[in-house]
């Protein structure tokens, strides 16, 4: 079984974005706000906008499920307050909640959060328990900069952020540390911001110690961790000359890294690198990079070849495309379990 | 001959740092700002704090020459104002220049920028000019992201930034796109600020046009090209979906990267992934990661060993330890053809 541990919802049909632009248009003026259920997206409509481009890809190159996230670069969390990412995030997992429904072999959901700058972390809380409890999702993105790019919340070992960490640890839940989209002029979205917050991520983990306090929580890193196995001794020497233990025992029992490198040099490094278990089969398709590339003649997102092509055994490619998703998100185990996976 | 791009001068004497320390103090009370004579180095000390370090450590391992500049984290150019950053430029560089004066065969210049958040760029002219005039320097630090990592200045590709790129058009000397310490608690300085940086800006300009107005104009990323390397096909896709020619059509004759990349795999993935004309040998020895690497018995940032062991021809590495370093820095080129090299 091969499990895409991120994938985001960026087909929604228009209507969704139409229903944000109203919501953003009506921020000086709540009266004008849309209501939610002024929404309208009909389940015909849910499964052509799935079938016709996650599904038909998935079917090509033999995936079985994916992890089903909102949009991220879409969370926008920097946009309104509490109450505009409330009524998003809402509307965005319960999207996401329908699509599994209508697809519940291929698709199981991730929650994004209500997060807005400044906000408390345990105002967050409900969503996630709605998206947990009722719609059976088994995941959560979180975004560890909810400014778009201007990194004004402390790193995510504060103790700010331990209310969520909390509520994670109950559910057995993993998060995905996963900035939406940049509003700072300096940083393109998805070439630089999303490259910077995964290693900035995983470089406050290095820094901190949110692991003794947390010793069961799972971060997943995505985008193969931004800049970290490439600059694997790098990080290794800075966690020595900190006085922290080895990587693999500071961090590496609740910091995973997904397959979203889109060539296959990067995959040969990161799975060179990273011990196999701390690997997780993605490619976040459809997203950032759509094109073909000239140089294979395949997707840049088709990121199983690239595992197919990596020096790894048939064992070690079993872990990364099921059996470490499986571990690291045991609600998705559990659900599998229950139909007979 | 071996030609290290990327050194600072990491070990001056502590009075240069309890200089700073008055000069910062004073920062509110502009009477008690020392003066820039009430800094008292004598020459010994400075052969000293050179000797028995870079220099050292450039013997046993087999580096002829470095380019050297000011430490990159004490440049901290989001402390004070315009004047702050002036006196303590001018200080910095002329301490480099004094170095290089001492070992005129090891060490050759390049300078800090008195740069200031919000300032306009044509103001660091004049210590560009003495330091290209006076000193000698070859090349120079230019920091993307003077608030010191707030980000509040505009992209490298914006109007803003041509008055120093005229300048070093003029000079034909590249600059070194270099950050100096975060002031921001999100960014670990040197495990996620300085690559962070370098992703960053290597996407500004691959989102821009920068070359077409200034087709000689050479930027030299530092740190292996912070994430950029290892997710080249990333860059390859984002840039398709730009609508920009191919990267080494729109970048490669203006961006080069350093080989600041602490481990094997590392370098093995920047040998196979970028051209090897646009690789500088550089270890940026003595700076952030000073250990032994446990794994390999030797320095993490003897990256020459990394060169050595990496899948290349002779003439290969003969590029990157000299050949792309002359090209890229003709000055230097040209003061070791006046030395008979």
């Amino acid at each position: 079984m091969i499990i895409d541990c991120h994938g985001h919802y960026t087909t929604a049909p228009p209507a969704l974005e139409a229903w944000r632009n109203r919501q953003v248009a009506a921020l000086g003026n709540p009266a004008a706000t849309p209501k939610a259920s002024e929404l309208k997206i009909g389940d015909d409509e849910l499964r052509e906008s799935i079938a016709s481009n996650q599904l038909k890809k998935m079917k090509e190159r033999g995936i079985d499920l994916t992890i089903f996230s909102p949009r991220a670069s879409f969370m926008a969390h920097h946009i309104g307050d509490f109450e505009t990412s409330s009524a998003w995030a809402a509307i965005c997992n319960e999207l996401c909640h329908r699509v599994a429904g209508l697809f519940p072999d291929e698709f199981i959901g991730a929650a994004m959060l209500p997060q807005s700058p400044g906000v408390d972390p345990a105002t967050w809380i409900p969503e996630l328990e709605r998206c947990v409890k009722e719609y059976g999702f088994v995941g959560v993105n979180l975004n560890p900069d909810p400014s778009g790019g201007h990194w004004t919340s402390p790193p995510l070992t504060d103790r700010h952020w331990y209310p969520i960490y909390e509520k994670l640890v109950e559910y057995d839940i993993p998060a995905m540390v996963h900035v939406s989209t940049s509003c700072n002029a300096c940083f393109h979205a998805t070439g630089a911001h999303y490259l910077n917050a995964d290693t900035t991520a995983f470089m406050q983990c290095l820094s901190g110690d949110l692991f003794r306090d947390f010793p069961t929580l799972r971060l997943v890193i995505p985008h193969g961790g931004g800049a970290v196995p490439y600059h694997w001794g790098r990080f290794r020497g800075l966690a020595e000359m900190l006085k922290k233990p080895l990587l693999r025992d500071h961090l590496l029992h609740n910091i995973f890294f997904d397959t979203c490198v889109y060539h296959q040099p990067g995959i040969d490094l990161l799975t060179k690198v990273i011990p196999v278990e701390n690997v997780l089969f993605a490619s976040e398709m459809i997203g950032a990079v759509r094109g073909i590339d000239p140089e294979t003649g395949f997707a840049y997102d088709d990121t199983k070849r690239y595992i197919e092509a990596a020096a790894l055994t048939p064992q070690q490619r079993k872990q990364i495309y099921e059996g470490n998703v499986r571990r690291v998100y045991p609600r998705l185990d559990a659900a599998l379990r229950r139909r007979g996976h």
